[in-house]
């Protein structure tokens, strides 16, 4: 069966389904894989999109994911089944193989800033599609946080709907300016630097800090203090690289086996009211039945417990 | 700090934030603890609310959570931090130990029957409670399902509100009722008995489907055929008791290392469009980014496939 989409009847969930990805590589599970995304093996993903280069070496590569959560359709399709429909919806995922270095996670500030213009170059690209409402950056990295392979690597899809927690996000931004004529963000990162209590670090140009409602154990946002409601302004790259080093840096002095995702959070095309900002979610604890019942989280470690703790900087497994 | 509600500014997130619950103890990360579930280690829980008993020896027993989500406030408060609220709101938690053995799966059918019986009992004191709103009642089984202790419990915590993912679904069942005037399960069942695809099991009683959108892989749903809005009809026990041995049965036949959580959903204080059912949700993959940013899913195995699959009965891992 082709991947589509299933919208679920008894609430707002879609659901991506594709029997394909069942047939993904793990080296988790199976640690006698080859790499596909180790230099050599370039034969084994879709030919490149996109290659940073020193001399005949890769040092950033970008490829179409062989195992996509959706697919390129001529046209968007439903068909009928019963009182369900299914979504044949144009979609498209690619892989950016972020070093040929299998064990790296701390990249230089040169080549993490590259990393960024990569992303933001494919992602302009992904908008520009037919039927792409939105371009979801994200990264998985560690079993508990679904990644299949280890060797470093991001992922950008596009996606024929806006997610609905994007678009809960957006509408409560917009909400937001129309009641107070400000920007929700700024507000929020006014009122913590007011606070101090849950502000990790902050320079001329970011702040991180752990959310009010944090969702995860030492869930980690950075923002840019100016107001900007995209990703996109290179002007940025190198101080994110530097204070995205930190962060990380940070946490995997404190945690030996540390699994997160990380989600890019930026404005939809179109959508005026909205400050980017970059979610980092620890996975130290796994939601259970009460999370995936109520969609409520239980987080037993409070965010200003969680900025202490970062900020002591002892190891803690 | 006392457990207490934070409502997220940016999405519609509830987050309960409970820094006690840290201190739980983990036998799948511990193997030496002591389970505080086995008999003789009564004195590890708070004191039974309800045992039932063969002579002295009891054979069920309900506590009081150690480590409650919510705990019980003389009235809901509410704390102003900036531009945040916390809310000190009322909550109880308590623990549902299924039987003195520390590994046994598979009830006798009485045995089962007796657990959705004080399942009924307890849910129904908890709804009494001064500003309980929703009950909710699941079991987390295995490490990726988020269980901390490998003896079989269930959980049953009284809300203060009724949780988002209850209030759509509920919401969803009202606008199908005022549209058709018509059960949206009672069509939902009628719909999966003409296409087949998708039912598992049927008897004169209960129907156990994967449904059209499953988010996971293998999602498995038990609802009766009669309509009911809630789960505590007795004369119900038996039957669901003999179906549900039966799925749980195939399950762990099929996966040797089955995490699974379940959830009962059955209807809120007052509401009267419902159609109660129970949905088990093994944790075979791992929720990853794009999940957790988006609100999608992402499901490799079709509920079509997966029923195949269940059908065969063939061991998978």
């Amino acid at each position: 069966m082709k991947p589509h989409l299933r919208k679920d009847i008894f609430s707002s969930c879609w659901v991506i389904i594709n029997d394909e990805r069942s047939k993904r590589p793990n080296d988790y599970v199976d640690s006698n894989i080859i790499c596909p995304f180790c230099p050599g093996n370039e034969k084994q993903t879709p030919v490149a999109i996109l290659e940073r280069k020193r001399g005949n070496k890769w040092y950033i590569r970008v490829v179409e994911n062989k195992y996509p959560a959706l697919v390129e359709n001529n046209n968007n399709v439903l068909e009928k089944e019963g009182i369900f429909f299914k979504y044949f919806f144009n979609g498209r995922h690619e892989v950016i193989i972020e070093t040929p270095l299998h064990r790296e996670n701390f990249y230089n500030i040169k080549h993490l800033s590259e990393i960024f213009e990569v992303y933001s170059f494919r992602m302009n690209y992904l908008y520009s599609l037919k039927n792409s409402k939105y371009v979801m950056l994200f990264k998985n990295y560690g079993v508990n946080a679904g990644a299949s392979l280890k060797h470093p690597h991001s992922q950008i899809i596009s996606l024929p709907i806006i997610p609905v927690r994007v678009e809960d996000e957006v509408k409560r931004f917009r909400y937001y300016f129309y009641k107070y004529r400000r920007c929700l963000m700024c507000d929020v990162i006014e009122n913590e630097i007011m606070l101090k209590k849950r502000v990790f670090y902050i320079d001329d140009f970011f702040i991180v800090f752990a959310p009010f409602a944090s969702r995860f154990n030492f869930e980690i946002w950075i923002a840019p203090l100016k107001h900007e409601k995209d990703f996109f302004n290179e002007e940025n790259f190198n101080g994110l690289a530097d204070i995205f080093r930190l962060v990380l840096k940070k946490l995997h002095r404190i945690f030996d086996d540390l699994s997160y995702n990380m989600i890019f959070h930026t404005a939809p095309k179109n959508v005026e009211n909205f400050h980017w900002h970059i979610e980092i979610l620890p996975k130290l604890a796994m939601p259970a039945g009460f999370e995936w019942g109520s969609g409520f989280y239980i987080n037993s470690v409070s965010p200003e417990q969680a900025i202490k703790i970062l900020k002591l900087g002892k190891k803690i497994n």
